[in-house]
């Protein structure tokens, strides 16, 4: 058999719904919020971030210690430190944490400060990753590849269920295209197809998806409405000095705004926003 | 110079707004809502199809009469006779009329049954039509190329104010991709995007958008949500049959259901719904 | 019956062989070599390129006097002038002349001076304009759209065989890609493609299939190694100065010593090079 | 500094040329004839596959032990086993091993058995496999990914060269688009493109780059014709029946075919064919 079976709607009488430790979900009726800086790059800039995201409302915090770079010569997160700065953060706030792991080597030991572990649009096919990940027993955040089809990103969760991992939370983030006017086309299109096609959530980056800061307030709202479990927003304390990403993330004020813009959609979406966490 | 500058947001100090001889308005707090069938068939197809719109909340009629399709030996419209149906239907129902015209010589002529010339995606560098539809006083629908990035979709609406028209209306309806999921990849983006960089209109189009009905009716709302002054949805009385499009048809159910949906998002969107036609 | 048929490889017992009134041919043993400006500009610019690329061995003369250009602002070219100047050169110097014809209602005018009809890659879907160049008796280079499928392409011959005009070229000029690096992805791989599928002859543009000059010639000797039934070159004596598409028109240097490596790559793929035209 | 350095034409005096244990050369005057099956799948079939590449005139065998596949119920491969079978069969024949590693721990096993590891398309920006092939002093064949930039291509290859590996040989197999009648499509215009960016050796892919077997002879003899340092072709005892990729391997008798026509194209590009290798 060369298709999917685990990830199918089929394969289950409801809709999966994936919980992390402090009670964020993802796929019920509330949605989860995650919001954080591209790269952990200080205690300072981590706390802050938390600190802020907690209070505008988000549940999971989101940060890089280990950064996929195109280029060799650029920042390549702070590793193991910044795991544990984000652990800290996370926790004295009251988030989540979600982090990226990029080697299969590091599995076992991003899990141990992570509640949740990302595997990146680039790593989307690593084949290697994802049976290590379907082998940890964390909830898994699977972004789509940046030209992948939606039968390859389904493929691609039905490793890890195989590997015996059914935690999983896919994310769309955009896809490549052929205007520069964006960084890529946010495809909103597959979350109600996603809906159809598999029991598994689906949330939204508008921060990758858009690639431009103005835009993710809107991309947001927009992806609510077409039925997203949640959203993974880039937040940082001063986007224009980011080591990564700068250009796509919101400062706190921003990002605040735009939350305090989220009821009347989530409600005309038929759906809750997290209750206050402990810190906020 | 070599960039837009009539269509740019500055050259403007407030948004246009597009009038209809209905009322019906693109730009303004009031959406525009277009339904109606990818095709003109038959007196009874059409009358249905407007009375049924125009009862849920629809505005505008949307319908072809001069078909661009792939193949030669597809249905390539009714021609004249399906303008002057659509226009009966319409008027009856208190609907305004768009509709697609393909070649520059018919221009005047679909203008005289005609509130607001569709220039379709196919056409969108079709400069002899640009020019002539410029040259008329009839408002303008632009969609976007199969792909074009948003700098030819601008400099395309530019020959249209440059020929003297300034009654111009952007139309998102989706872009090529490499996955065969849906028809097109709706790229909601340029919503935000385009209220930045321009003072034209825009609304969306999740029918060509998505080609999938199902899909329609979220993207209809993302769409909402994420600014579009409007929509154009294809309703057909019987989709399974239509002469074009029926895979992604609304059935008359299925659109009024739809438009039920509206309100909440509308009103979380800071818009209005257009108030109820004469007929409805 | 939705697909084509008239194009169909097995709708003629041989491949189609197009000859123009100079004796170039498009199809048969001997390829067709096109070179010339992009846009007509004044008659020493055209008598100048004629007689070079007569002399390095092109029989047919290209060159736009309507240019379909992406700003209202950029040079539309020299009209009825350009055409009168650019058959008076290829005249003069023994070529055919290709050019664009942009307008259903033009069609009839510029061939009173083309040996072939250009439908440029913005048109391949313009279908008033098909019907009317298929009325034509004169010969038609089709060049794909920019993001047309193969299925597409060769649905816009059919119009034209559908209409009655059997003398049709392919031209494939590149596809629109993610990747800026060149301007456009050139395809070669539906030369021997389109053989299979078709009885019309199929050319290159390696000009507008990359957009750089420096890679014009080792693309034109991977066409014809593919099976090319002949190029189309842009070469300008001013590149750097040039009303239109400068950075990839050769010079006659340029465009000279590439003729001078064709012969030993036209012998290796079983092919033959015009003979010396009249003027050379 | 962000962009690449190490990689650049620049960067050295000459063209890299990349040498095998077996005398096999990427980037002289003298081309790599790369060819084997997709999957190693049995003694017999590598054998038979080995010996007839050989004798046709390749002189690297490839062939996949640990397969990266879109679906996790498609044939994975036959790991370790594979490699043993591969590297007996190359060795009997005089050829040198091109074969896949998708994970870091694997990269000194599987450099125990090959003379060059391959990096896949979908991890040419899988950076811990490649900073781990980096420290390994093996040649590394990179492909292109699949929607891969010139630029990030470039980048990957130069996380190798910054590990210390400067035996880097780049692999064009064709990238993503929105036409279903090619796998891929065969992007030759990086061929010239690359040689003026970077002093690593460029070959082609015409198998993955088409996938389908009757477009490879052509695509080959344009590969060589734009410039190419090699070629890596699929070849199958009975491609019908393969595990994996049958629809674009050759069978024996194709690829000698296609060997027979390489002669007069390789002496038009001014390069040469390696010389029989030991068992031919």
């Amino acid at each position: 058999m060369k298709t999917y079976k685990l990830v199918r709607r089929e394969a289950r009488p409801d809709p999966s719904i994936i919980r992390l430790s402090n009670g964020a979900t993802f796929g019920g009726d509330v949605l989860a919020i995650c919001a954080g800086p591209c790269s952990v790059e200080s205690r300072e800039q981590i706390e802050a971030t938390a600190k802020a995201v907690a209070r505008s409302g988000a549940n999971v915090l989101r940060g890089g210690a280990f950064k996929p770079r195109t280029s060799p010569y650029a920042f390549q997160g702070l590793g193991i430190d910044g795991l544990q700065l984000l652990r800290d953060a996370a926790t004295r706030n009251g988030l989540a944490v979600v982090t990226e792991v990029l080697d299969p080597r590091d599995v076992e030991m991003v899990a141990q400060y992570a509640d949740m572990l990302q595997i990146g649009a680039r790593n989307m096919q690593n084949f290697s990753l994802l049976r290590e990940a379907g082998e940890s027993r964390k909830p898994v955040l699977l972004k789509r590849g940046i030209s992948a089809t939606v039968e390859e990103w389904l493929m691609a969760a039905e490793y890890l269920l195989l590997a015996g991992n059914d935690q999983v939370v896919l994310c769309e983030r955009g896809v490549r295209s052929f205007d520069s006017a964006t960084r890529n086309v946010l495809d909103l299109a597959v979350v109600p197809l996603l809906r159809a096609l598999t029991h598994l959530p689906v949330i939204v980056d508008p921060s990758h998806g858009t690639g431009v800061a103005r835009l993710v307030p809107p991309m947001t709202l927009a992806a609510i409405a077409a039925g997203s479990d949640g959203i993974l927003i880039e937040v940082h304390p001063d986007p224009v000095n980011a080591a990564s990403d700068g250009a796509q993330s919101l400062t706190f004020e921003q990002f605040d705004a735009l939350m305090s813009q989220m009821p009347t959609i989530v409600w005309a979406a038929g759906r809750q926003l997290p209750t206050a966490t402990l810190a906020a």
